[in-house]
Order: structure tokens, then C-alpha cells, then sequence
């Protein structure tokens, strides 16, 4: 077989199509292909769609489309030493260099030469994905490319913003998540796994709160107008001393630095609004407002621990690849319970 | 003598009186009696002149102005085992309880049972002040309450924040300081005292840039409009790893923001206006807005440790404690050099 | 009732004898009365008995011994904030002077002026004893003196390390438990609850392996020889990041720095043997030997929020204060299960 | 010219000798072919001729000697994006694989995969030498390889430990060097440039002491049999926060512990004795063992940043390469001052 079904971006605001495209091969020494085993089909591609990226992505139209990847090893380039043809893998979603100063520190994400596949380059809505061995985390034998495929983006994002977090939690402290969704939903379970302070989880959705209870959390506040007088409450009036917003948006800024303790940390990694605080806030009370960005590879290989200690799980709903054009109307309904993932 | 002079807030908007007054005594275990060696004259006395403290801070009228003090230890409680009558020393501004959490992790700046002399209660334009021996650092030999006063607060703070900034500077790192007035001109020469990056100094005014080329900035920056791509030029057009904000108005925050390299710390040091930051820039940039409040017992040993290797020293102008209007006026004017400092 | 009963050692190699002594008093401004809820039976106090502690704590004989200590408070001192009569409390072991760097650090345990009841000054089998306030802990509503006053030193210790060791692991990581006894079994549960690392536990006893793997363990490894190959075969020869001693003795520390990884810790925590390494293996490897003395009072109120969580728990035998001779000899013999506690 | 001059091993316990072989090429993807500019001639050299390195490194004779190496990129493979051809560059003394989890957190020197030119494969005392991309640092415009190539080995070890010290010190703290010969040295200038803590060194050589003194150090004390008393007795009687051992024999680990603070670091870089210590010491004072190393490809950066300030620098001895003998000959019998560098 010497091509492949892909599935591409031919025009915004046009839908995607499949087409039949040639397999890629492994020609640079790092280079690394993998068959897809299962592809997230995320918000972010709704997004691609309508044009939103154009600018800031520059890439080529038609391009194969998917950013959340996992799969087996397929042909792999002339030095690369840490995966083998057959390996189970799930692939950090950029393609660093592995020479800049960032890369030397393992803050890989701020690589200075990077491609994103998916994004700016040929993505995993595909039989098969050409990416780099320094992508490529191997996989426990107790987990399934298409169970853990969506861990690749959204959950990596959730997991470095929890690990950040959680590294200044003692046993006495409380965290507060905003927002219960699909990353936060990861978030709750990470700062579970990693740190024994007290979780408050803060959502509008009663359904949500429930789902962040049986995954985690020790108290649920519903986001009803009360909630930061709720949280304030719940920790003598002070605030937490943590504070990670998965929403980032509809007021949630003011709401989650309300609900941070003098020298607290407020992580924000959903987005939408401005940040707009006076600054004679942030040093009478010691305030830091910290930014996350997507994982490592480290974070990457620490969430697939996780994840194979069964401590990290995720509710999947699995599309054949050809029934891409369903997976991605259901998304953009609201009708997607958990993760979209395609699987060729 | 059982009574002494004292300089007093007698109403707002109105000018200081001389008072006489009954001497503070050592009446409870951890009480210390300090006479006054030096007192500065800070800006926010004027503001608590002008009632922009009244609200805040509570305070009966009259009381006794001067938060910056340093003197001779006159009588101690019968719990002080730190110091000794005749002890040389500085006082950290805040008087505090020891007991709570934040006092017992070093962290006594947040204490949740502090005083603070000088501003919501009797401080030191007089000739003895009553502190705790928690607030009592003592001075080496070579350095005189007078000439380090001034240390006490402003001093305190520029130590606390440039302190923080140098945790995470390399000898390849770029560090921009903006404002190289009162504060900053303490904090470049901690930050040099600290460590080996690159010190790059902005400021409007080009004798405050050869002030600071001359106690340790590597390169000045001249604040006229292109100073933000004069830094990204001199950073490869990437920003400097850490950026502290001595100013926090006139634009300041957005031009420091815009200053920062990805990944990089903005520190709030100054204040006047908000910090106002789309979320989207915070997450793609991943930076972090770290917010900085006057520095901890342990910030001013280790400061008062610098200043007696010679490594921070200040200007200042002594004026005879009789003469407080004339400091006062003086500051007021814009016609001290360095810092104002009343010698009782 | 003016009078209490006191079990004071009054001579070394003799039995200890219960006396009728004066309720100690709050004199002091810091000073604080704790009715004994219950006092813990520790091995050290067999040694002290047999005067191995009597030169290095040059106590004057009769006193009154022990140093696991809980109950409620019973008189404050005049500056006395934290606590109030009738609150539950458990106690550090040290009264510590909050006035040295050590003690301004939060690193109380290195306090220049410390005092340690039970061991250089009257202890708490008793029905009264006096501490300071410093050395309170405030005790959750659902936690009893009687069950948790045990965790005041041994369990104070095994937190300490085990937080210490901690900080470091990763979930990728392995950590090495050795004994899984008295410290260790607490060890367990406190690494448990700070990190998703692997844990193994090494220990000769099948029955602590057991007990390990009932409180978290993941793996237990009997140790009877082949324990050090075993370790290094479940960590694919490598050896574990972390390797925490509760032995040190016996060989332990050779084994433990034989199953640390490259660039890895060895935590001292039991003591007997040397540490009698060449150091060219310490630099050829990297490794660190991380020394462990008795936890912080920022320690104890962590470890008392695990408690309250019911992360930490602890098998106790109870015994009235009136049969102290019991306890101790019960303890003397090995036929105490968990740790032996004195009720008044 | 497509032979060059390389001087080889060619049996132990023999004179080196110098050969005409092929100069390499630049076939793998990563590999850098280098111009010498200058080989460090190190007292390793002497041992390996020796034969105490043959069973550890498992080279196959005849091989080229010489592992501190600098000069001018000649050659690159095919993808090589951090060097180019003519760039000047200092080469980290290890090839790493930088896919293994140690190159992917940035301790490079913990590789799993890693060739040691000069040791186990053809190393710099010769015209060129092969290595990788991932070894190369490019020098600033100020620094010439034949000045700097002896920091490429001996001065990235002294580094390693001096920045691993520093980062817990403190403008109060003081910090003991062991032995200001060639790594003492380097590690004295680095320490003065991180951090502001008191450098008392100590040394048996009064002409040793002299030199420390003249990069940095701020107490020379004899190493005459009083020396551990004396650094006591500057410090309170407490010991210093941390001390850097670089001789590691002849009774300077005891003497070294002996000199540590409670909660202090005891770092051993140079080697010879075993550490004997009894745990109960460790405990009872809580002190750490740490362990160095060659210094990581990070820390090569840094160093090479220093000396581009000028606050690292070396005294060097230079020989044409065709004097090879003469050189080594020199070291052994004690004629080189400062460190003697082969120059083609």
C-alpha cells in the first residue's frame, strides 16, 4: 500500500474532505511515521475551519487537518534510537528541533524552530502521520492509542498547568479549579494524583460539578453568583492558595484573582477576556498571575504515568475516520459526551 | 528625661507638629524601645498628609509619623533574647505576631496580626520609637542608623523584589529594570550584588540612566518612545527573561509586558495604573505577572548583610529632627537628592 | 486540685516511679499548660532509662519523662494568640525561641535555644505539661489526643523525610522504602499521599510487607538477600530516583546507595552504621546523601492535615497512666502492636 | 589536504606518538567536524597513559588522546542547524543522545547513550576532531579557543558544583572552598560571580591562598593542621552553610563535614578517600553529601558566558602540537602554571 486516506482543509468555511494522498516516508534522520490508531477531534479544529488560524498558522491549503495523535510506529528515519517500528505511541503535538536553548532545558514547547502537524503541517486525520522521534512518548502496555489519543493536546495543556500548580500545594492548602470541562475534567484528576490539598471545583453546570466530584474533587461550588463569596467562605475568608482557570472568560479573571490569597498563584490557561487588574491589587496583596501554555515532552511522559496507573481517564467517543464529517458536526452541536476521537 | 519630642499627624491636609511626649516603655515580653538614630522621609508620609491613608489605615489622630527607622536599642521585654540595650539597628517596618502561619513559614510580611509604625501607630519622627524584638535587626559595625534608615522600607522593598527576579537569572540572561529612581536604584545594585546577567536599565531621565550605569547597569535605555524595540534588539527580538517594573504607571506595565521574552517573569513592583492583558497573550507567551509587597525580616538581614560589604548604598540628605518641615518640603519640592532622613 | 501525678525517672538503670508533683503554671508570656490527652511510649525512652542520653542532655535527675505528646489546653500565657483553654492540641517536641534565624526561617528544629520536654526537661507522662505556645498545633475536630499524640516525634520524623523525598519524585518515578516498621509504616502513607511515584518497600519481615502493601506500597520486596538485584531489576538496572533509609543499620546504607540512580538521594532516617562510601562512586554517580532530624513545626501541622484526612493513621495499644511499668515493659519485650500510649 | 596530525595512544605505560591519519568527515546527521584550536592537557591524560582508565572505558588502541577541546567548525551534517562552518566553538566533553529521558531534561551528562571523545574514541590532540551538534557551544567574538578550551572539561566541573552550591546561598551565609588549585580556582571565580555569600578557602599552599585571594576570595586560611578550627571559628563556631570539597583526599571529607553547618551541604568534586561518616552525625545535624559531576551542556553555556564578561579566566601555558611530549612532560613533573594547551 503506498497511499493513504487523509482528511483535508481544501477552503474556510468549506467542509473538510477525504482524499486518498500518498503515505509519508521517514527520510530525515529523526524522522518518525506512525499509523494513526486514533485522532482528537477537538474545538480547535472547528476554529481552523472557520478561518481563525489562517493568519497565525500560514499554512498551505489543502493540508491534513488533527492535532491529537496516537498510534503504532511505522518506518522510522536512520537515528533514531528511542522508538522501533510496532511501538505503541502517542505523539507530543509539536516538532521541536532539539538544538535551541529551549529544547536543551526541556521546555521543548518554546523551541525556537518548531512545526505543529494539524496546524501548520500535515496532522493525524489520516491513515498515517509523519512526525519526529522527539515526539514520540511510548506507551504502557495497559493503554489503547484511540483511549488516550485526546491526552495528546487538551489533556497535556490541563496536566502542565495541574503539575505547576500542585508544586506549591502542602496538605493544609486548598486549590480551586474554574471550570470542569474537558481540560479542567483532566486538571481535577492531576492535582488528585499529584497533591493532597483540598480541591474546590467551581462550575456552572450542576452535571459537571458531579462528574468533578467522582473524579476528585472535595467540594463542588455552583457557579451561580455566589461562588466567590462560596470559596471565600470555604477557606476562612482568605482565599485559596492556588487557583487554575480552565475558563478564562464571561468575568471569570476578576472572580478566580478574588478567590486568591495574599501571595497566591492564579494560573490562567482558558482564555478570552483580558486580565485587568490594578497593579496596587497585585502588590498590596502579593498576587501572581501565571500563564500555561501546552506541555513538555516530559509533561507528556509524566501524564502517561498517570495515565497507565489508571489515574488519569477519559471518556472517548470513537468515530470511524470516514465518518469524520459526523464527529465534527456532532462536536460543533454540544453532542459530543467526552472526547471525539477518529480512528482509521 | 521621661518625656521626649515627637513629630505629629494632627489632622489631614494640615502641616506636622512637635510635640512633647511621654517616652514609649517596654511594657510587654517581646516589646523593644529604640532611640531614634535616623527616620526617612518617605512619599507616602506626604499621602498620609493628604488622608490617602486615612480609610486604609485606620489611625486615631494625633499620631507619629515615619515608617523608615533605625536607631539604638533604649529597653527591651523580659522575652528578648535578640538584641541588648545599646544594640545598633534597622526595623523591619511591620510589627508581628510570630504565631500566625505566614510568620511561622519567614513569610511575616503577610502576618495576619501585624501593626506597622508610622502608619497605624506611633512611628519613629520622634526620639524613641516601641517595636518588637521580632522587627530588630541588628547592624554591623560599619554601618550608622542614619546613613540605612531608609533601607527600612524602600530598600526593603527594591531588595524583596529584585531578590525574587534573581532566582531564576543565568549569566545569560537579560534582566531590564524600568525606572531607575528611588526603588530601582536599589534594586539594580541588589540585582548586581546577585547575579551575573545582563542589567538593562530604562528610565526617562538620562542622568537617573548614569546614575545607574555608574552603581552597576550593564546598558541604559533611553524611556523616548523606542526603548521597547531598543530592548528587543539588544534580546535578539526576544525580550528579557525577567523584567521589574519600578514605575507601574504612564504605560509602563504594557511596554514591560511587551519587554518580556516568552516564559519570562514581569515583576510589579511600582503602581498607578492596571495591568490590562488579553488572556490569549498570557497563554501563548506563557508569562507570569509576579506581584511584590515590601520584603520579610529575613529580606533585611540580608540587605542590611550587603549594605555592610558595601555592595547597596544610598545618597542621603540629614536633616535635624527640629527641621521636619523642611524635609517635608523639601521632598515635596523635588529638592532631595537621594533620600531625606531626620537624625534626632 | 494544685497537685498532679508525674512518672519521673530518678535514676538511670532503675524503674521509673510516679510521684505526686505540682500542676506546672503559665508563667511565662508564651508559656502554655497542656492537660495530657495522651503521651507516647517510645523506644528512646528505654535508652534514656539506660542512661545513653544523660551526658548529651545533661538533665538533673528526678524528671519527668516523655515526648510524643497531645491533650488540651489547659493555661495560656499573657501573650498567648494561637490557642485558647480547652483546645485540643498536639505538641512539637521542641519549645523552640522564634527569635533566631533558624526559628525566623521556619526551620525550627535547628532553633540556637531550644528546650525538649521528656528529654532535658519534664515530658508529658503526666497529667499536666508545660510548653509554649510555639509548639502547639491545633487539632481537628476529628482527630483525639489519645490516637494521634504518637505522630508528635516518631511520626513527625517520618513526615519530615518523606516530604523532604517527596518534592523531587515524579510519577515516572520509583521510590525505595526501607523497614517498613514504626517510621517507615508512617513513611509510607505520608509518600503515598504527596506522590503517584512507584513505591517499593524493602523490608525482612513478611509481615511489615504486608502491613507496607495495606498502606500503599506498590511493591514489596522481602529482604532476604536478593533485595538489592530485585530493586535494581524492577528499575531496569538503573536503581530508584529516591531512596529513603529507616534503617541504618545492618548494611542498609550500602544497599540503599547501591539501589539510588544515577543523580539520585539516599535519605538517611534510622541510624547505627556508617555511611562509608569512596568518593569517587559519589561523583562518578552523582548521588546524594540527604541527612533527616525531626520535622518542622510547619511539618507537624501538615502531616495533622493528613490526619484529619484520614491519609495517615496509626495502631495504637492504650494503657492508663497508673500502668506506665507495663507499658514500658510490654514495649521492652516487643509485645506492643503499633505504639504504645499512656492515658491519663 | 585530506590527512592531518593526530598524537595517539598507542600502549600504555608509552610515550604517546604522533600519526598521519585521515581527517574525519561529518556522515551522520548531527556530526560536527572541528578545527583544534586548542586541546587542554590534563592530568586525566597522564592517567590514561597509565593504564587506570583501560578497563573502565574499554578503547581500542591506538586511539587520539584529549578531551578539553575548542576551535573552528570545518564541517557539518546534513542536520546541523546550531553551528555553522567557520563559527569559533568550545565542544562539551561528551556526545550525547538527546533522546534518552536524562538529554531530555537538560542533565545531558546522564545520557544513556554517550561517547566520551579522548576517552573512549578519537579525541583533540590533533588537527580535527569529530563530534556532534549537540556538543557544540558557540564562542563570543571576545574568547579564542586556545584560552578557553581547558574549561571545556576541568572548568565545567569546578562550575557545576560552584552553581549547584550557590543556588542556596545567601548575601549572610558563607561558603567554603577545599583547595584552590586548578578546579579551586575556577570554582573561586564562580562563586564570586553568583553569589554575594562570605568565600573563605582554604589551602596547604600559602602561594595557593594568594591566588584565591586575587580572583575572589575573601579569607584565605592555611591549611596547617588549625585550618577547621579557624573556619569555626569565623563562623560562630557553627561551620559555613556549604562547603566545596575539590581535593577529597588526605582527611578533607572529615575535615570538610566537620566545617558544615547544621542543614548544611558538604559538596565532594575532587576524590581520592572514602566518605566514613556515622548516621547518627548525619542525623543528629542533618547534613547533606552532595555529589558532582562534569557540568551539563546548560552549564557550558554559562560558564562560556562568564568568561565573555571576563569573570571566569585561566591561566594558560601554550604549546605548538608538534611539542606534545614536551607539554606532558611539563604537567608531570609540576612546570605548568595554570594549565598547559596544545594549539595546532
Amino acid at each position: 500500500m503506498s497511499t493513504m486516506r487523509a482528511v483535508r482543509v481544501v477552503g474556510y468555511h468549506q467542509n473538510l474532505e477525504m482524499t486518498e494522498t500518498a503515505i509519508p516516508e521517514a527520510r530525515g534522520p529523526w524522522d518518525v511515521v506512525v499509523r494513526i490508531g486514533g485522532a482528537g477531534v477537538c474545538r480547535t479544529d472547528l476554529h481552523i475551519l472557520e478561518g481563525q488560524w489562517a493568519e497565525k498558522s500560514q499554512v498551505t491549503l489543502p493540508y491534513t487537518i488533527g492535532h491529537e495523535n496516537a498510534g503504532w510506529v511505522h518506518a522510522v528515519g536512520s537515528a533514531v534510537t528511542n522508538v522501533a517500528e510496532g511501538d505503541k505511541v502517542i505523539l507530543h503535538p509539536l516538532v521541536t528541533c532539539g538544538l535551541c536553548r529551549a529544547c536543551r532545558s526541556g521546555d521543548d514547547v518554546h523551541c525556537e524552530n518548531s512545526a505543529f502537524p494539524g496546524i501548520d503541517t500535515n496532522g493525524g486525520y489520516a491513515e498515517y502521520l509523519l512526525t519526529s522521534a522527539r515526539s514520540c512518548v511510548r506507551l504502557d502496555d495497559a493503554l489503547e492509542p484511540a483511549d488516550v489519543a485526546a491526552l495528546a493536546d487538551a489533556g497535556l495543556t490541563a496536566y502542565h498547568a495541574a503539575a505547576k500548580a500542585a508544586r506549591r500545594l502542602t496538605p493544609r492548602d486548598t486549590c480551586v479549579v474554574i471550570g470542569a470541562g474537558g481540560l479542567g475534567h483532566i486538571g481535577i484528576q492531576v492535582l488528585k494524583a499529584l497533591t493532597p490539598a483540598r480541591l474546590v471545583v467551581v462550575d456552572r453546570n450542576p452535571a459537571a460539578l458531579r462528574l468533578a466530584e467522582s473524579v476528585g474533587a472535595d467540594v463542588g461550588v455552583l457557579g451561580d453568583g455566589g461562588h466567590v463569596d462560596e470559596v471565600l467562605g470555604l477557606t476562612g475568608g482568605a482565599g485559596a492558595e492556588v487557583v487554575v482557570d480552565f475558563v478564562g472568560e464571561n468575568g471569570s479573571t476578576a472572580e478566580g484573582l478574588a478567590m486568591t490569597r495574599q501571595a497566591g498563584d492564579y494560573h490562567v490557561v482558558g482564555y478570552g477576556e483580558n486580565v485587568d487588574v490594578p497593579t496596587i491589587d497585585l502588590i498590596s496583596s502579593e498576587k501572581n498571575v501565571i500563564g500555561n501554555l501546552v506541555g513538555s515532552y516530559n509533561d507528556l511522559q509524566d501524564l502517561m504515568a498517570l495515565a497507565a496507573k489508571g489515574l488519569v481517564t477519559l471518556h472517548t467517543q470513537k468515530y470511524a475516520l470516514d465518518d469524520f464529517q459526523q464527529a465534527v458536526s456532532d462536536l460543533d452541536a454540544g453532542e459530543v459526551r467526552g472526547r471525539a476521537i477518529l480512528v482509521p
